[in-house]
């Protein structure tokens, strides 16, 4: 059996099989599907159009037996930004598609007809059946309607009532091992999805082989040991991230005046014990939930949990900290559980937490509810699932709300709503932002790692020098990693560890009968990057597009009294490699 | 007493008289407004926010008794479309401020509190008050409670209750010689003035001189005489317009099958008789109301009119094509009646007929209401009036009202709203939609003249050749005249008619005791639109931001199956010269 794309095209309901091109060959998640809609889609096309195509590519690593190598990646023109984009997620649906050899679903045309589909993909192909029963039902009625929940060799893309809606906040949803969800989330990917009338896609891998063929297996076992080891020996990766899971950042970026507080007002929440990870995983305990969990099979950080209500029922997992500080700090809502209802409201019905949770943010800016207003938080979400003109307005993200109440401090870039990290006090992040192929986005160049974690080294987060060959050496290797399918965690072993990128680089030799070396990760992150900037350049973007909301220039932040002081020229200097 | 500038500083409530500086000495109207922008406004700044300025100025001829030259310019930096930004109007403001020899008047900042005031402008300088009685009220009961009806020397500017809640749709009203509203309508400018806290500005010239001092009054008198006999002479100016409107073009343009009709999707409506100019001046006549009526003192062409309903009463005046067929072609209403209502309405909520009517079309297409419901669009406007979530989302334009309800049909240009010609139909007002600084606008470079009216010649509405030259000369000519303050329908008289042209060069030079040759206007012309493209290249736009939205290439227009079939490198020569 050959790697294949499969190519669906909705405007005639017609599938076709392909062989995968040369220059696609050497490709997976993200550097694939930025390479597909660089060259198929036309930059200047209407996101929700008949010319935009959404691309789904597991990671080059996916379907092996290599420690976190479960990420999928999603590709599109982006309804949110207008740039070129790529998400990517956990879950089952990577290495149930790489267990098939499908290098690429490539989703194109909208139906001629008003008419919801369901896609039924297989080894042997793709059927395309119009659905209406599960129509204006969120993620988790469509998966136990379906009777997925339990089902490990059928995956399930999904879009909730948002993404039927073309809502520019609408995520993907993709089932993980227990049935839940995590997320192919920011940019609107679930719009486009809903625009091509697909409300869901099963990926049924039943009586397929169980693991992706290695050419050289033995080689790959030992590099896939090497690699492991690393992730497990990293205090990060082996032991916080299982520990707390990604909110034992509240208090770490609490402590450093780099947490968001107030729609950006302070950098310091008071009440951020409440929120924290350490607060979280001590209810989880008492509670009998999950401390630890992984979105995928063969993870071994372990950085989801269950989280569980005082009568120890299930609420939610994959509950992360950039969506906890959004509701948390961003909103002042000091409640872990209605923040965990929230972000269970949120996976239904199929929206990105962060631009949601920072929108309802500026709903509060706006007057609409009270900051801290934790019950009016969950009624403007009751209105984003009704489509309520007003749930229509937050559905639509951070920068329309802003636009639509007239407000002037709206944490954006090319759109999308600013996460997590102030960007005067972690100015690292800020160059990351500024710069992003898609708009405000951490996990493209997460300089936290280095700013506050001290990984890879130490660049004073208050200071400017050195943030920006920091944010572009991360956007490049991030580029690379997100193109293995393998979990951006790993961020952190390979920055401290020097086993671990050789035993990437390894592993995808024995995986795939080449000889790579590590120079050529580099120089694949570096090519991805490219790709992606000339798309949004002739989509119209330019470096006045690679900049920050002017509020940041003009307030300064408590505690540090932090302010962003580069100048545009000093941000630009990031585009030359 | 010598030309000045005038300064507010809405941050600290200061004001400054500033002597006008060399280089800003020949210029007036969108020029001026344009120089003033391009160099004080910082090209990325938001628009609502401190950095942006808000200018006004009349044109160089205003004050004097030149045929039709009370026109206002007013510049910014738009909210709604991101670019530089004229849009002018007539009305009393231009005539009063040039004589208390305001050359402009400049406002800055934002106020630290959260307070609206007033403005009153004199001779002498600009005083500020707090205002709180008329908050909330519309343009109609400002005026009214301002006791400034029928005070024929004291001009007033203000916002209705989009611009307070800075709506990307709100406009600036100007005070006209009956105490009714003409608009400095596109683009937004009046949540400018609401971001800068003015809910109304003053303009009292009590106890001034009458008209502008003169070099040479008798050149002046000879020339302002052969240029009104131009104007008379012509068609269109002494005829068609006084004797129909600007609604005259209802019947025009269906019948070359350029009517864009529900939402662009035919360009021939079946009821256009029921909403012509031809009927309108019917039932004018028939109900005793006024047939002709001018915008401005001076004015020959007496293009605005006054619609009465069945009991003769006032309904509304300056009734105008576009947003007749705005209302009623694109939104298939066909009752006149309603139709002036509604602009009633617009012009007290004070918000762009042409934006909001395109809107509410586009409110159809989303199946808020259906088609042809005029109630409906009465609903929708008191939505926008009380400023619930709705309103809030129709009173941010077109573009984000699409985007909210995940349209793909959204006529827009730089998220302006594409007006009353369809670009299929009219080839040469689809180059100016894609090239205007200041997005879609039909009046920056009004080809229909040449297309449809046969001014200046004849270029085939269908066929590409000749447009993008048409078009640039139109916009080069439209620059200079927006700059004297003449009303832009003059151009009709200056494309046929060869004494016109040199009359109004005449006009400048007694008025200054300059020696302009007309090369020199043309010169003008060209330096505007240049200073205008060079802040929207700072400002991050680019050549792909000249295009037409996709739907126009991929959907024929009956009844003449016509296509937009321009290719991107045809559009881009526009900016060669």
């Amino acid at each position: 059996m050959a790697e294949k794309i499969f190519r669906v095209d909705m405007s005639d309901l017609s599938v076709k099989s392909e062989a995968v091109p040369t220059a696609w060959q050497g490709l997976g998640g993200r550097a694939l599907t930025s390479a597909i809609v660089a060259a198929e889609v036309e930059p200047t096309c209407h996101p929700l159009g008949r010319n935009n195509k959404l691309v789904f590519a597991p990671g080059l690593l996916s379907g092996t037996r290599a420690a976190n190598s479960g990420r999928l990646s999603a590709g599109a023109k982006s309804p949110l930004t207008g740039t070129i984009k790529e998400s990517n997620a956990g879950g089952t649906a990577a290495q149930l598609m790489a267990r098939m050899e499908i290098k690429a679903l490539i989703i194109e045309g909208i139906p001629a007809e008003s008419q919801f589909y369901a896609l039924k993909v297989t080894a042997d192909g793709v059927t395309i059946t119009p659905e209406n029963n599960l129509i204006g039902c969120g993620n988790f009625e469509v998966v136990e309607k379906l009777g997925l929940v339990d089902n490990k060799e059928c995956g399930l893309l999904s879009i909730g009532q948002a993404g039927e809606r073309n809502q520019l906040s609408a995520n993907i949803s993709v089932k993980d091992p227990e049935g839940k969800f995590r997320s192919l989330g920011r940019g609107g990917l679930g719009a486009v999805m809903g625009s091509k009338g697909v409300k869901y896609i099963t990926l049924d891998a039943a009586g397929t082989q169980k693991s992706v063929p290695l050419v050289d297996s033995d080689k790959f076992k030992v590099a896939a040991k090497t690699f492991a080891k690393a992730l497990l020996n990293h205090p990060v990766c082996g032991e916080g991230l299982g520990a707390y899971g990604t909110n034992i950042l509240v208090n770490i970026v609490d402590e450093t005046g780099g947490l968001p507080t107030k729609n950006f007002r302070s950098g310091h929440y008071d009440k951020h014990e409440m929120i924290s990870g350490e607060k979280m995983s001590e209810m989880i305990a008492e509670r009998g939930g999950k401390v630890k969990h992984g979105c995928h099979a063969g993870c071994v950080m372990q950085c989801s949990q269950v989280f569980v209500d005082k009568e120890g029922k299930y609420v939610t997992s994959g509950f992360e900290y950039e969506t906890i500080w959004a509701m948390g700090a961003h909103c002042c809502i000091d409640d872990l559980d209605i923040l965990a209802q929230a972000d269970s409201i949120m996976d239904d019905i199929g929206v990105d937490a962060i631009e949601m949770s920072v929108t309802i943010g500026l709903a509060m800016e706006a007057g609409i509810i009270k900051f801290g207003d934790g019950a009016g938080l969950l009624r403007l979400l009751d209105d984003v699932k009704t489509g309520s003109p007003l749930g229509r307005i937050l559905g639509s993200g951070a920068a329309i709300t802003g636009k639509t109440y007239g407000l002037t401090r709206v944490p954006v870039v090319k759109d999308q709503a600013i996460p997590a990290y102030d960007p005067r006090a972690v100015k690292g992040i800020g160059i990351t932002y500024c710069t992003s192929t898609m708009g405000a986005d951490h996990t493209i160049g997460y300089t936290v790692a280095t700013n506050i974690l001290k990984c890879g080294g130490f660049v004073d987060p208050l200071q400017k020098a050195g943030q920006v060959e920091l944010s572009r050496n991360l956007q490049i290797a991030t580029a690379a990693i997100d193109s293995t399918g393998l979990c951006l965690f790993v961020a952190f072993a390979v920055l401290d560890d020097e086993t671990a990128l050789p035993a990437i680089v390894d592993m995808l030799n024995a995986r795939f009968g080449i000889s790579m070396i590590v120079d050529d990760v580099t120089a694949l992150g570096s090519s991805v990057l490219k790709t992606e900037r000339a798309f949004n350049q002739a989509a119209g973007f330019t470096n006045a597009h690679d900049r920050l909301p002017e509020f940041f220039a003009a307030e300064t932040l408590p505690p540090h009294n932090a302010i962003w002081d580069f100048t545009g020229e000093e941000i630009d200097e990031f585009w030359n490699f």
